[in-house]
């Protein structure tokens, strides 16, 4: 068996042309244009490569983004004080974090200072607690909107669009990270998955992700999750990015895993491209609800 | 083989004596009384019942329980007003809000209009956040502190208390509730263990349950798990409480349990007991936090 690719730069491709559309849509509805606030301090070469890549991701959408620059030696009351100064700007809808801040910062204070309605990253502890506390399927009764970060959103977005069913199926996750294993245990587990969450103190580990018909593999070592891991036909989420020799891989051995999984991930192109669409969208749904 | 019996009243008891001697050193070195107001919209018979016996259950321990009833036909703004004094009172350290609120109250945004650090019974979604966020063992390095929902808590405790480790375990948890299921699935997940979430939808219960060392149970099902669903040796955690014809039952089927498990809680008297000995702590620790 060969497994069928869960393609991500396709998949991203077809949301990209949905989300133009809406986006088009609300603006002319509203004269809003959708605006997201990428926060750094300091020049962190990964962010602010990433920044630049939100700010093109964004234009290509209609929407936009601004870019807030602290230096390194931003104090931790510097960076609030921005952070409320955005929370407060009625132009800006979404706000992102980006990690790592200059040494010394409380992350968690920095954080806890957003507005959880402009949380489009997911990140404050308001929309982690939704999630956790969210009933089954759908908005639950009881608890208010909130944000799910864009990794594991985007899995469950490119499952949901092959039409996999996660109704009493037994879900692997391994990771257990604040960011992605645990909100995508959570998603799944609304979704009414039967689901295992795994780490490095887990016993036969093997033995554990052979049972699952959904595996969610997002720990950062490369190819850890062998083809002999894998149920045949099962579903295989590969989150990891891992540079070896210059060559981007994920947490799976594709090659192998292929042969026996049902549907895969491949890396890249797999769950990655997915990340950046489902900012987006958490974008557009932050200013729909700012617009009321 | 009959289990070792997790005696919850016994383990109630020696907690107990601990926190008597806790509080009164806090009230010789600060002059305060840490006390919780129990809020609740009219008279449900459990809700009365439950609000005295937390007085009572205050009361022998040094520590002050308040009594705010409102009538059945209070206003959503009316509560959320009493919550806010109550929020800004410095004499009151927690607060608790008693379900069911009468219908058409929104009861997140009562319980969102809680203060965090005076939510002793862990039903704020900031506390369930912070859980959801934390890292694993101790309190987290870039995330607040924070009050856990005392039923799971206490689970917890009994099972440390008798020397059972967590790391590596396999934990399976039935039922997804946000105030037992989810929180107890974060705990052991923080404490290493590998942990496992089934319910309803989930295939094969009996045979998920097998692989379990650690099998917690609240589902609200009177008898539900059989013996032949428990590993030889493994501990079980029954949150059950049905009634059956007068009688009080877990979820476990106790009598068939009791022959495999090497460890089982029994009901009443196993996790019950905990349940008030962890908000007596609660208490205090919110007391400590305001105390500076």
């Amino acid at each position: 068996m060969t497994a069928q690719i869960l393609d991500g730069r396709d998949n991203a491709k077809t949301m990209r042309a949905e989300i133009n559309e809406a986006v088009a849509a609300f603006k002319e509805n509203t004269g809003i244009t959708p605006t997201i606030a990428v926060v750094r301090a300091g020049e962190d070469p990964g962010s602010v490569w990433y920044a630049n890549a939100i700010k093109k991701t964004m234009a290509g959408r209609g929407m936009d983004a601004q870019l807030h620059v602290l230096p390194e030696t931003a104090s931790e009351e510097e960076i609030v004080t921005l952070v409320a100064a955005l929370n407060a700007d009625p132009g800006i809808h979404g706000i992102m974090i980006q990690e790592p801040l200059p040494k010394g910062i409380d992350e968690a204070a920095v954080k806890g200072a957003l507005s959880p309605s402009k949380d489009v990253d997911g990140v404050h502890e308001v929309n982690a607690g939704r999630l956790a506390l969210a009933a089954p399927v759908g908005r639950p009764p009881g608890v208010g909107a909130f944000f799910v970060p864009a990794t594991p959103a985007g899995g469950m977005e490119l499952m949901r669009r092959h039409g996999i069913e996660f109704s009493g199926k037994n879900a692997v996750i391994i990771g257990r990270s604040p960011i992605v294993g645990k909100p995508m245990a959570l998603l799944l587990m609304r979704e009414n998955a039967t689901v295992s969450v795994c780490h490095s103190r887990t016993r036969d580990l093997p033995g554990v992700c052979r049972e699952a018909d959904i595996l969610c593999v997002a720990v950062g070592r490369a190819e850890m999750v062998k083809g002999d891991w894998i149920k045949p036909g099962a579903v295989v989420i590969d989150f990891g990015v891992n540079d070896v020799e210059g060559k981007m891989v994920g947490d799976v051995a594709y090659d192998e895993a292929a042969q026996v999984a049902g549907m895969i991930t491949p890396v890249p192109g797999g769950t990655g491209p997915m990340t950046n669409i489902m900012l987006c969208l958490n974008l557009l749904e932050a200013a729909r609800q700012q617009a009321g």
